[in-house]
């Protein structure tokens, strides 16, 4: 076998918390994404950003703050590779909007990374070293965002347990609307405003919504979905930092949506919905309601859950 | 049809909070449990109880703090009956050990005073009044208690939800094992000692914990079940009350027990085992460790998950 030259892969967003799993839950979206290219540069060491576009030219090109580049060295490093690697980036993600967008890109450099170099590495070694490029980026490892971008689905994500990741069923009409105000979030300053601390009342609320939501996946039992989806914990702390917000949901809950809440840190809003023609009406609703209150500007993204996360879309000048 | 002059109910134990779900899960054992019989009295009104046995005669006798008449009076009031009654409770579960024992005996004298007085009220109906009578005996209602003990099964019990209850599937082989030591510890103590707050990073466990073990009941996980049961929240708290509680934990586990923790708020030490022989092995290796550490005097329980709760065991002087 000839090894590629060249492989790009992709990973798509993710939307973590899932409203009623604050730093537990993510599930990734077939669309929108990030595309990264792995390439050899024919030098012998050395890691290179040698292009990124739909950023606005904001993303950090310097290989060492770049959630990407940082994954690649990562896995460099653990397989005990050298070799020089251009990287370039598209990104189909917003950035700091709540999306997974650092996670995304991290995750598709290492696959297309273990591809090129053909380290076969296992799920969870890759996951490892995207988790380091997030962390770079992201000022903190959100495994609600990389492992979901990576395997696809809806996950269940335990840093501290020993069965760290768990999918977990997907009822077959679940459609998401994720609207994206023109408002950037810092992930850090979203976790700032919440304390260290949580009131025992809201906690005990908050693990029987994750408890029913879990059973509500397994049963496809809209009504209980619908009476899960809430978030007791960080969504009180930080919806104040998106403007519109109350006004978004309570148009998206209206509209028939089962549930609506804040997508990963925000400042994206994201909405549950039973079926694409649900999910058209209350993305239409959601983005009415956001003009209305907080001007013009935002994008409205449309997804069903991905089952399948990161993949090659591309491996050239070499064999597969 | 002619109404019966007396009706009998039994209702079983239960393990509140099931160790990582505090105040939002619970499940029924088969036996232990109380019996409650509740008789016309010839008079026009007014509550009598007539005899408790098993309870070592420290049950309150007076009507208006007795979980059995005061869910008794609450049902008669709900529902515009007077008659007079008397109540007779036989006791097979300890007081204040942790097993749901004022919620059973509330539990079945409502249910035996729904049929003697052919109310015919609907479940949430016969909880209503069940919780009122909890409430009175315990300093709380604990939904936890009184639901399955009506209901059966395991339940994730969430007041402040629109769906209140909801059952959760159990694994055909879950054998309960409980040690029950000679201690008691009061409800109440056991709530005052733990704070109104609960650290972030304890909480975001927790709801990891619970949405797991919700998935582990579907899949029948027992690797996973394992790694869910853990309580974050409470048994730090109050395990120091529980005298020779690492111990036994520890015995537990080591006889292969998925998992060991406090029942309900204690002192009632419950392991979660797969099968019958290994619930005899964890609850002999429990007895052993508690005897070696706290000394003689403690109850075994082994026990599958009922799978229906509260029931008429005998109605007579009349039709059914």
């Amino acid at each position: 076998m000839i090894s590629p030259q060249a492989v790009t892969a992709y990973a798509p967003a993710t939307v973590g918390n899932v409203i009623c799993g604050f730093d537990v839950l993510g599930l990734a979206l077939e669309t929108p994404g990030d595309w990264v290219t792995v390439r050899r540069s024919g030098r012998a060491r050395g890691l290179r950003i040698t292009g990124i576009t739909g950023d606005g030219g904001r993303i950090p090109t310097d290989p060492a703050l770049n959630s990407a580049t940082v994954a690649v060295a990562s896995l460099l490093r653990g397989t005990g590779r050298t070799e020089g690697l251009d990287i370039e980036i598209e990104k189909g993600l917003p950035l700091s909007g709540g999306m997974g967008g650092s996670a995304a890109s991290a995750v598709a450099a290492a696959v297309a990374a273990d591809r090129l170099l053909d380290t076969g590495l296992a799920q969870d070694e890759i996951l490892r070293h995207a988790v380091v490029g997030e962390r770079a980026a992201a000022g903190g490892a959100h495994l609600d965002n990389v492992a979901p971008a990576l395997a696809g689905g809806i996950l269940l994500t335990r840093p501290s347990a020993r069965r760290t990741l768990v999918g977990l069923p997907v009822p077959p009409e679940l459609t998401i609307a994720l609207l994206h105000p023109r408002a950037e979030l810092r992930t850090e300053e979203a976790r700032a405003a919440m304390g260290d601390t949580v009131r025992l009342a809201d906690a005990v609320a908050q693990w029987g919504n994750t408890a029913a939501f879990v059973h509500a996946l397994h049963t496809a039992d809209w009504d209980l979905l619908a009476d899960a989806l809430e978030d007791r914990v960080a969504e009180p702390a930080r919806c104040g930092f998106i403007p519109g917000f109350g006004a978004v949901r309570h148009a998206a809950l209206t509209a028939g949506a089962a549930g609506c809440g804040i997508s990963g840190a925000g400042p994206s809003i994201v909405a549950f919905c039973r079926g694409t023609d649900q999910a058209a009406g209350a993305g239409e609703a959601m983005l009415k309601a956001h003009r209305a209150e907080a001007g013009p500007g935002a994008t409205l993204y449309r997804s069903r859950v991905s089952a399948r996360g990161a993949r090659i879309v591309s491996a050239s000048g070499g064999g597969p």
